[in-house]
């Protein structure tokens, strides 16, 4: 179904930059060819309907035939692609995890974004993020997920509750932690990744039952958080 | 000594967003008060000039007062900082590095910046890049390394050339290359990092001597490259 895209979507697909519109439609921007082409290809029940400039992708739903100029309008990427996907909100039930990364107050989109690429590539059964975690569906940590954000259940919750509750082993990434490559990992484990300038919060350390630590041969004062979270997930599987 | 930014200044200090400008005035562009200071206490010999619209930060050299506009004529942020810092290019020469890392044709600034670091952290004796890879002078890789680009020589190379001079073990990450978890690894090393879409290219495959991969325990068909080279650069420490 090709159609033109009124002046009234225009404004509205803008205003799905901020989080306060995209929770009140239940819905995020995906932009980009291949993105839009795996969307198309893995998760098509989730495409409420797709702007393209360029070539029409093959798609059982609703198109919109755009010019670069209304995609330029839309974008909300430095070097806008042909092809925008609005895109329902997939729902994330919590399930009976048993390898869990807990994110604390993460800021920075590229780091989760990548953070979720990664736990994917490791298996992760379920991301727990605290309230104050960036949003998943900002544009940017949706882009850099590469379509690992629908096949990892993510949730924002209370952490320090979540911790409280949860039967897992809770490891802790702290500069005065534990050398990770001595210790003996538990493999039903909760993971958690602080905040990328304050670490672990104070609440939230209080109920890590154990601190685990990269070791430092160079200069580098820290790590980066994408970087620290990766460590430290290869290192619980190579031991499983 | 404090002093007022003239048009000419401000001109030529957007100038050097341009790779081609920062190659004709050997300087860069440092941003934000933790990095300026950071370079003031570690580095004050690079630093040519500073430029303030915040508090005075205790430097010995040419400070310039601004105003909070001309900051953001100057910046290349998209949150501007009140403080800029014009910076010498370090001149690095190759040395007899027994860790090295190389990188074949990089293209993310955000991912090169943070190979840089997480390399400082690991203790990496050497960077080597292709010279297709993205410009270390880049605004976005120079606000990424936190400073460790002034901590390890980082060389543009014919890396073809270099591979194949070396007298080290050269490691590559391929898809399809070993487990790395059950390698044994030689300490003294190069470890090639491939291009984030195509990966190593073909002729530097021909002169890298073990392939090593990441084992996937998940459904995400790829790592991003900063992820990879950092978990990459960690087996081989833990081991040594």
């Amino acid at each position: 179904m090709l159609e033109t895209l009124s002046k009234n979507k225009i404004k509205w697909i803008k205003s799905l930059r901020l989080k306060k519109n995209r929770n009140a439609s239940d819905v995020f921007v995906v932009e980009g060819q291949k993105m839009v082409e795996e969307l198309i290809r893995f998760y098509p029940e989730y495409i409420e309907f797709i702007c393209t400039s360029g070539a029409v992708p093959k798609f059982n739903g609703l198109i919109y035939l755009t010019d670069e100029k209304t995609i330029k309008e839309c974008t909300s990427l430095s070097t806008p692609s042909h092809h925008i996907a609005i895109v329902k909100k997939p729902t994330f039930k919590p399930n009976a995890a048993k390898f869990v990364l807990a994110l604390d107050e993460i800021q920075d989109p590229g780091n989760l974004g990548t953070i979720i690429r990664t736990a994917d590539w490791f298996g992760v059964d379920q991301i727990v993020c605290s309230k104050g975690t960036v949003d998943l569906y900002n544009p940017k940590v949706v882009q850099s997920t590469m379509g690992s954000m629908f096949r990892i259940p993510i949730l924002y919750v209370d952490l320090v509750n979540y911790l409280k509750q949860t039967d897992l082993n809770i490891y802790g990434a702290m500069l005065e932690g534990e050398n990770i490559y001595d210790l003996n990992l538990k493999k039903e484990a909760v993971i958690v990744i602080g905040n990328e300038g304050n670490g672990i919060s104070k609440e939230v350390q209080a109920v890590v039952q154990e601190s685990v630590h990269i070791p430092n041969f160079g200069k580098a004062e820290s790590l980066n958080a994408s970087v620290a979270s990766a460590i430290l997930l290869s290192e619980f599987r190579r031991r499983s």
